[in-house]
């Protein structure tokens, strides 16, 4: 385990230190269950409670809430951006070091930079370019002709097609796949015929991938994701589809064929985008809705249906199939009410 | 194909024989398609009249459906659980034997009960701890310091990341990925910081976890799995969830981060459970409906609607959005009827 | 690159040139981005303001689109499923050579025809057939007793577990596990008891299943998937469901345990379908649909809700849980209507 002063955990959040500096910290904790020796931070002063009661040895808070802090405080602007800087000098994950491993399996004509790290059984095909500081773990297949831009990591059972362009320090979880077929078939008689899906996938710099998510390549030109887009595990994103800088979409959603999203977009968990449709930047899609025709402007949008007790739901559902008729019913009875000579309204 | 004689069965399955118990069975059928040889059940007397017609050697059956089996009977109160238990007498899976495949990679420092049995390809990083019985299938990887439970079984491409512990007898399917970072990243100007995810995920005893399902690792704290939960395939579990022992969640189901759902729940298909909420213990919550509040009482739950004829849907599903204004002009009705000084109701 | 002239396009089409059929194209593209050399296709009329204004060398339309096209047309009726064919003749993708890779692992007594092509680290399991011209890529698994028919290709990753059957020219993607155990469980006291799913999965011929998609083996009997079958990424397909020749199943649609789905379907993205029901020849479910019923009358059916502002939803949403008591408020009007003599309707 690493261990920092506060003042070395200060200086790398851009923080002062409210209390002894010199006390070491060698992990995280939540305000409430941290031990002595920890370190951790109050981003919601909603949250005062857990800091008066807090058994951390510092935490990273804001200067108001430095008053409410029994031990010592990191003070910083943005305690949970702090926290996300810190964090990173407490990770517990493996750094691969650099090198092939001898079981790895690395194509003649690929191009490998220096201090690429490449596991065992990994593949690397023919004519793939793994710049410097790649990362690509055990078990995962690179492409022919496939480019890993600097710093890219792949961890273990990633799989990246052929003519799959992936820039810097993009990280890729495992069962990821990158570059598979989109759907694209053409009618033919009863059936279906394949149409080759000679496009590929361009991923942008700092993405991150979850673990299980599928990204298909374009059926003519790219399939394409802007840079610091962020993406959960067992997303769907279907060929040719186009995702703007910086936008972050959440676990099990599905972008269907050609669909755009623009930048800065939330797209909440489980929701499913229609394809050939566009989203213009700045749109958040609340979870498990259905975005069916195009987007234009910038807000929050929603359709999911939140649970009911079974009995009230099935009463009511049933009466969703009644709605069109109830609606003409109520007109009827507005028409009748007027003859009546009713002023009201 | 292993064969037993009814007798035997009975013995398995704490029943007792009505027929020639020396009669012999070697695989399992249906009711429907059973053939002579073949050993079939019923649970549900509603499928009464294919019992009257089966060609099964023998069935588990009650004894109030005695009189309405043809064949041999072996009497049982709970013929499905005695289905459920002979049926591992009868299963085609492959028995890896014990023992290291000289093209698996095992870390020196990776310690190995006996009788673990590694098959080709796999890799076993540092520090990770594998118990008596333990099989790790072909091109499945254990991570750094995980720990796998007497008797847990992977099967083939399964990926277990650093830091994960699993109870005994956990099964795991091909294409699962546990203990992939949790989507934790923290606003930055215009686009996010990644915040590393130094939690692991504590699964129990007894688990069973479907093909492509992935479950992330804590954010701080683990993410955190009961005893005898049976998760079906490409489900999605994100950081630190913690589900209580014996809850069933079924295909497709997605849980956000830090939601925590109670024991003995069941969780249909595609349900999407936000994030940040509790669900009490026995709580069912029925296909793709979305569960975005907290739930404190027992009993079941839906939200999903069911199809209509798309004619029907478009009228109705227009409606749903002037719906709160049809209530304001029911309102105004009520009142005109009331001020006519109508004095129903 | 390879290059063709038109009047290879054309022959390879069945259509005929107008233009200079010497001309050569080495390439793809859509009307809109398609550069010199570079072919193309209009099949919907709606777009020929860009067949008007691309750059392509040669486009592949109707009769009557001839006259408004710029470059060399190659006629013909279909011009959609005519780029279908021509598309191969352009694919990026590998070609791998038939062959044995050296580190591939064959059991001694699995069955492999001539022309078969195993890539590194491929795994066939005892008794494995694979039928000629079969290529399994790097790190793929083919469980014990499988069969792979003719032409049958598997992308890198995929888990084929023991005892399936899977037909000629079928192609399955990267990530997709076929033949993990179904979600079989009898309940037993507070938690559950495993079932063994003894039945197989039977994949027809022609069929394409997408990465990341799973199919789980019989609970007794076997899954079945017909020929000509479309399957796209993340589909979960449960045990014992059959699906009819030639249906098409979107990405991230899911179908619960015995489900029957029939012939020339088309289920769209993220649709959900339960268990233990029939769906007819011939029906079309839109996006996010729930199918809890069996449907027996060929059509369009749908559910899923569109998105409206946040704002409006939240107001109508709430009123959905009303509907009921909505309906009775609207039937006592009417009844007060008519006692007072109201004639109307």
């Amino acid at each position: 385990m690493k261990s920092m002063t506060l003042a070395q955990v200060a200086e790398c959040t851009g923080g002062r230190v409210e209390g002894d500096d010199s006390l070491e910290v060698s992990a995280l904790g939540t305000l409430q269950s941290a031990q002595p020796g920890q370190l951790s931070f109050l981003a919601n002063p909603r949250y005062r409670q857990s800091l008066e009661s807090t058994r951390a040895t510092a935490v990273l808070c804001r200067p108001d809430m430095v008053a409410h802090n029994p031990v010592a405080s990191i003070v910083v602007d943005d305690p949970y951006g702090a926290f996300a800087d810190i964090s990173h000098r407490f990770d517990t994950a493996p750094s691969p070091e650099p090198g092939i491993h001898p079981r790895a399996l690395v194509a003649d004509t690929a191009m490998l930079a220096d201090n690429v790290s490449i596991g065992a059984n990994a593949i690397i095909e023919a004519g793939a370019v793994l710049e410097d500081g790649v990362v690509v773990m055990a078990n995962s297949v690179v492409g022919a002709g496939s480019r890993l831009g600097q710093g890219v990591r792949l961890w273990p059972n990633v799989t990246i097609y052929h003519g799959v362009v992936i820039g810097p320090r993009t990280t890729i979880h495992s069962g990821a796949v990158i570059g598979a077929d989109g759907f694209g078939f053409a009618p033919a008689g009863a059936g279906w015929k394949k149409i080759a899906q000679v496009g590929g996938v361009r991923i942008g710099a700092d993405v991150d991938i979850g673990a299980g998510t599928t990204i298909d390549r374009g059926a003519i030109e790219d399939t394409v994701i802007g840079d610091g887009v962020i993406i959960d595990n067992q997303v769907q994103i279907a060929h040719n589809v186009v995702i703007g800088d910086h936008t972050a979409i959440a676990g099990k959603a599905g972008i269907a064929g050609s669909a755009r999203v623009g930048r800065n977009c939330v797209i909440a968990g489980a929701v499913g985008i229609a394809g050939h449709l566009d989203i213009c930047d700045g749109v958040q899609i609340m979870a498990m809705s259905l975005v069916s025709r195009s987007i234009n402007e910038p807000g929050v949008y929603a359709s999911g249906q939140p649970v009911d007790q079974h009995a009230n739901w099935r009463k009511n559902t049933v009466r969703i199939r009644q709605l069109d008729d109830l609606f003409r019913r109520v007109k009827r009875l507005e028409k009748c009410s007027q003859d009546n000579g009713d002023t009201e309204r």
